[in-house]
């Protein structure tokens, strides 16, 4: 391994003027024999040029290898992938995290001002020209961040990139309208306000966002088909009720076709059922009929037809982003590879280059870790990488390692008083009647809070009294904390989900007493927060546990969904509100069929005078907070169209398109939502059974755990290695690893790296079979999924690999 | 095969006096060569008495053999197989579709009875003596039949058999109630009216419905799982709430814990959002925060969960139910294979036997399709029926057998001009020009009814004026109608659902426009069923074909899950007529919130008077017909609670119960349609894309087609078998397809059997590896799915099955 120094690359990356003394031979990489006598000076007598400039090609290579592997990492698709040594620069200053965070800060920035903007949340008001300079200020960011990209993708590349380009024009018309805004001092009607999300979704930490809505667009096509058949019976429906119902006086809901039509597109949502049969009903008891069939042909049939399509479709969709996903990272590992490759080692990858990728590639990696990696990927037992242990490369890097510990409790090395006080205690937590005990102090506390509640009649006081019931079940719950810390340790305990829970529930009803008891009024909400302990008997059955295992791995593509319903939110948001400011007012409305509910007048009964309140003028588009709770509202779906009518009597009749738009959109990321939900949780509980193993063991870590054994000869010679041969500086790391494997007093010592298991692992079982096609057909059609720069690396890597076979 | 009259059974069924001479052999199957030899007599010398006692039990055997696959059928358990001669008269008699009829009738009598009784429906109210004595009649029917199967089953069976017992306890019941009611001339509160569904329920022609209780039940245990996860929440919530809003003298939603509960109940339906939001809002802003989580927690992700997981239960009961009834249907054709055998042929049955079997299994078939189907069964080309062939059974039986036309056209025969003049009209229909030209004209009428519908301002005036539109279009649609039977003949017409459809609806906008012509009112609503033609647009687009394709497809199994949701809106309209029949009336419920949907007031607005209207007062339990509306508003859901408070004002707070078990009875029988409808359409979705067949060519027919060629000699030599041998007398089927060979001119001619395609049959190419595993492990165990009377019967037929392999 010493004579790593001499190895050449066997492919050279970027015309960089280092390797030109071997530029020559780029493209006949079959007759590296010759190659090497000729460039490779004897060991003996090393030249210094050549050393030098082979050292700096080989670091080009790791550097490019790592980009690979962060490209497949991140699904960038290689046709962005840096071309030349001068758009690496910029490629390198786009892709670290302070860019994000800009990226992402100017975005939420941008995204924040139409909180002080026009109609604007009255304590967050700002002057015209204050906003409109940090508009433009965060504008210029934006162009600054689209410059960087420029520079690294190039011209041709750049126009190419779609979602840039919409990026730069909408960044475009945004710069017209913040000078415009600035030069008149007063805010226009800017409905491209509503384009805004698009920097967020831009930004790189969005990228479940962008995920979410491609699937979403991807979805649409046989969603919208499902939906013309929804509308055309609705049609049908109209004119039907239009022709049965019209007659009637009395019914206002069909006196017109539109009329009709819009009672009907209501009635889809249920909103107004049954007043919307009364009038008809009222009049002939059969018309009922009428009504049934339509809201069982429409609401429980097409409906659930919707739901079923977009189901279907997410399914797969769901399978082929895996799949490609999968490929597309088996293929930068392919480029990754053939980098790293030497002229004297054409089908492996020694430990120097390893270290030297992953000095790129994470540079925060201890040498150890990365020592520890290596070893964990070369299962053949060699000090060689073959392609094949390379392709583990993404399951293997996120491992965080340690050295396993030979005792099984933390209190192992102390004396043995305090350690058999402590395997009591251990034994005690451990206990199935300590657990039962907890459970049912659990169960009494929620009996005793309900009576209490129930007890008070004429609204909760505020008493400054600590009840002492409150005192003695926190102290129990308390003391249970603590005794479970000691028992188990600090680091078990806190490792589980269910633990984490209790503790911090506890925490907060600690920090409600103290808010009691020094009667700090603000902090009073946490003394409600009680119930939460009671959440802690499903720990009991083991459904429950799934369940709530479940919701909290959904929980990261939840919150991914509920960004991309906000972005939406946010854009219905400004067009509302640069049309529907300002337009709703108690008692207003006065020739709508909602007046009541926009009422609010005194009314004395008796000698009281009573204030009446329709209380639904609330509901407004006034400032953004307000139009986010009404739009709420609208997803919420009941009594929508008590809002849609009263803007429409204020306004025109175009008003009703506005929601009948934010319905459809609001339904199809709902059903989405639903079909997620599904899909998660009946793949989840398909690979328990296909696995045969228990959804969750609630003693028993999960997780991805792999281990290897290092050897103290081998510590130290690669302790060694590091030291002289790759000459790199920080290598604590790699000394306590030798000092922890001489103090252990064994001559090996076995290395634990483990992390926990992502939806990918759990693909990854699930389409075993499949996957093994997959690999099969993409190496058999030889094409990478997607367009690769580098394509001319096909024929040499398909020589390695045969002559790995 | 002339030879068939010396078979002796191998297995004889029924302790029957005929077959004595046999018995003392009946448990020694494995020596039959040497009975043979003793008993039967060498068929130069045909003994009388054992020719007629041999033919006896052979019809006896035959019926077994029919009453086993009609259990396989029907899915009966064979612990109810009768046991004895005197067993099968009963059984005969119980297992037709006479008695059938009256079973479903009396039951029907049973439940429309409650139409007259008490809270009559006006205009069928009878006196009570009538009512009570038409109960009796029926309830002494249902004890009729219960006799019947009673002596059939024998009592140990009658006991175990648990759904017969539930029955009769009912019966009982019902029997002393009617009694009482008699006597007193009154009805007293005959809450158990609401198990009349039960009777209903056990009738043999409402098996899916049976079927469909059974999954609801199955599905039950962690729907009630999560809906406690859920109902806790809400408790949790309820509390806080409570503790949050009830200083609010303003907000009534959570005054009282009990309130609190309430509304938090109704917001789980989103009934009474945003008005239970909006006190607390107006109030703090802040505080939609309480009402978002809630509604996000339970709303969105855990009624979601629920669906998740009856969906995952469904999918599992579905494939569980198809193993079982699979295999059940094995499990007959061995009974029925074994009780088929003779001693001479052990391992085939012959034509004789297989004709035997079948003249009681399908009394109704012709001589000639029972030789068909034979033919069909028999792949091995032999005459002999092995075990393999057998298991064919249920896949053949249904077929409907006719001989394959030569020509393609119907037209064929006919002289060359009408052939040229029919042949044109032929390729005129099938046409895409045609096509096209007919979407053109139904786009155009659907836009025409719009506009004509939209000029219409005030009110639709029924006209006695035939419109010329309607004529012009009417005559439109009956010309391509013409066209298309002659063209393609009325046969290939018919076959197809979508010309089905096109036909009637033209036929009844025929009818509508006689109804116009000669004035008669009551038939005006079929002038208003024109737009329907526009359905016709929807065949433009594959998607669209599939999913009405699938509509009619679900369209039984929906049926029979609307029939279970009947009978459970029945039992809830007994219990609702019983305690809140003429509770609400116009001006009620003054107490409650709700007070303003139960107003009828007159109002004076300037100088006219007009009546305003809750109308909510309608939505009352005072008849059975008022109250299935009623219910089925509830299970909208959308405004459920005005219904509940108004009758819970006027009677008491326990009523709320009522409501919200009816609330959780129906989400559970919506979520299973909704699952129903999802797991059909997925399986559709995978079935098509499976078999990578499009779902549905419109050109071609689908169903299950088997074919089956008779040579002429073949045909005459069955023909004499049937006449000679076998002694059947209606021959005319075979006699007929001799003719028809003779007249062919070919020396044979081909049969085709077709039969629609079935869920089964789609199930078993779904799960077809799957199904050889079932099959496997089915004959390795060796054990029948369901407990078998004959077990031992196991031994000689794996014996059996051991000689074939």
């Amino acid at each position: 391994m010493a004579d790593g120094d001499d190895d050449v690359p066997l492919i050279l990356t970027w015309d960089d003027a280092t390797s030109g003394l071997l530029e020559e031979d780029e493209n006949a990489a079959g007759n590296y024999d010759v190659v090497n006598n000729v460039v490779i000076p004897t060991p003996g007598a090393p030249d210094p040029r050549a050393q030098n400039s082979l050292r700096q090609s080989w670091e080009m290579n790791y550097q490019e290898a790592a980009i690979y592997l962060q490209e497949g990492e991140n699904n960038d698709k290689f046709f962005t992938h840096p071309r030349s040594a001068h758009a690496l620069s910029a490629y390198l200053f786009a892709h670290n995290h302070l860019f994000y965070v800009m990226e992402l800060l100017t975005a939420v920035l941008l995204m924040l001002l139409s909180l002080s903007e026009a109609p604007a949340v009255p304590f967050l008001r700002l002057d015209v020209y204050i906003h409109a300079t940090l508009e433009l200020l965060a504008l210029a960011l934006v162009a600054f961040e689209l410059g960087m990209k420029l520079r690294w993708l190039g011209f041709h590349t750049f126009i190419k990139h779609k979602r840039t380009m919409v990026k730069t024009c909408v960044l475009f018309l945004q710069f017209i309208e913040a000078i415009v805004v600035l030069v008149r001092q007063t805010s226009h009607l800017r409905v491209t306000r509503a384009l805004r999300p698009i920097f967020l979704v831009d930004c790189r930490y969005c990228g479940a966002v962008r995920r979410n809505l491609r699937q979403i667009f991807q979805s649409l096509p046989p969603f919208i088909d499902i939906l013309l058949l929804l509308l055309f019976f609705m049609v049908i429906f109209a004119i039907l009720g239009f022709c049965l119902f019209s007659a009637n006086p009395a019914d206002p809901y069909f006196s017109t076709l539109e009329n009709s039509i819009v009672s009907l597109f209501v009635l889809l949502t249920t909103a107004n059922f049954p007043d919307v049969m009364m009038p008809a009903y009222s009049k002939n008891r059969w018309s009922c009929i009428f009504f049934i069939v339509y809201l069982s042909i429409e609401l429980y049939f097409i409906m659930n037809l919707l739901l079923a399509v977009v189901f279907d479709t997410f399914n797969g969709v769901e399978k082929m982003k895996f799949k490609s996903l999968l490929l597309h990272k088996r293929s930068a590992i392919e480029h990754a590879f053939q980098l790293l490759l030497s002229r004297q080692r054409p089908d492996g990858v020694s430990l120097k280059q390893f270290d030297g990728l992953m000095r790129f590639y994470r540079p925060r990696m201890t040498a150890r870790d990365r020592f520890l990696t290596f070893k964990a990927l070369t299962y053949s037992d060699t000090t060689m990488l073959s392609l094949q242990d390379f392709y583990k490369f993404y399951e293997v890097i996120g491992l965080k390692w340690k050295a396993r510990r030979s005792g099984e409790y933390w209190f192992d090395d102390l004396p043995r008083t305090a350690f058999l006080i402590f395997k009591g205690m251990n034994l005690l937590v451990k206990s199935k009647a300590f657990q039962y005990a907890m459970y049912l102090v659990v169960a009494i506390n929620g009996i005793w809070i309900l009576v209490e509640t129930n007890m008070v009649n004429d609204g909760v006081s505020w008493t400054h009294v600590v009840p002492l019931s409150y005192i003695i079940f926190l102290t129990i719950y308390g003391v249970e904390v603590l005794l479970k810390i000691t028992g188990l340790g600090p680091m078990t305990y806190f490792s589980s989900g269910w633990n984490l829970f209790d503790f911090s529930v506890t925490v907060f009803a600690f920090l409600g007493l103290i808010a009691l008891a020094f009667d700090m009024e603000p902090f009073y909400f946490i003394v409600v927060l009680r119930p939460l302990q009671l959440l802690r008997l499903f720990k009991i059955k083991q459904r429950y546990r799934n369940v709530l295992d479940t919701m909290f791995e959904l929980f990261p593509r939840m919150a991914s969904l509920g960004l991309t319903l906000i972005i939406f939110y946010y854009s219905f948001a400004i067009v509302g509100m640069e049309f529907f400011a300002e337009v709703v007012y108690p008692n207003c409305c006065k020739n709508s069929t909602v007046a009541d509910s926009y009422r609010q007048i005194n009314v004395t009964i008796g000698n009281r005078t009573v204030l009446e309140e329709g209380y639904y003028y609330l509901n407004n588009f006034n400032n953004i907070l307000s139009s986010f709770v009404t739009l709420f509202e609208l997803t919420v779906v009941n009594n929508w169209y008590i809002t849609m009518e009263g803007l429409t009597s204020e306004t025109t009749h175009w008003t009703r398109l506005y929601f009948m738009t934010f319905y459809i959109v609001t339904m199809v990321v709902m059903t989405i939502i639903v079909a997620f939900i599904l899909d998660a949780f009946v793949f989840r509980m398909n690979y328990s059974r296909k696995n045969r193993e228990p959804l969750d063991d609630p003693e028993d870590e999960k997780g991805i755990v792999f281990e290897t054994e290092v050897s103290q000869t081998e510590a130290l010679q690669t302790l060694d290695l590091y030291k002289h041969t790759l000459g790199v500086t920080n290598l604590s790391s790699l000394q306590d690893m030798c000092v922890a494997l001489e103090r252990s007093g064994h001559s090996s010592l076995v290395f634990q790296g483990r992390r926990s298991r992502t939806k990918s692992d759990l693909s990854m079982k699930m389409y075993e079979e499949e996957i093994q096609e997959w690999y099969e057909e993409y190496s058999r059609t030889n094409l990478q999924p997607d367009e690769t720069f580098h394509r001319e690396l096909d024929s040499p890597e398909a020589n390695a690999s045969n002559s790995i076979n």
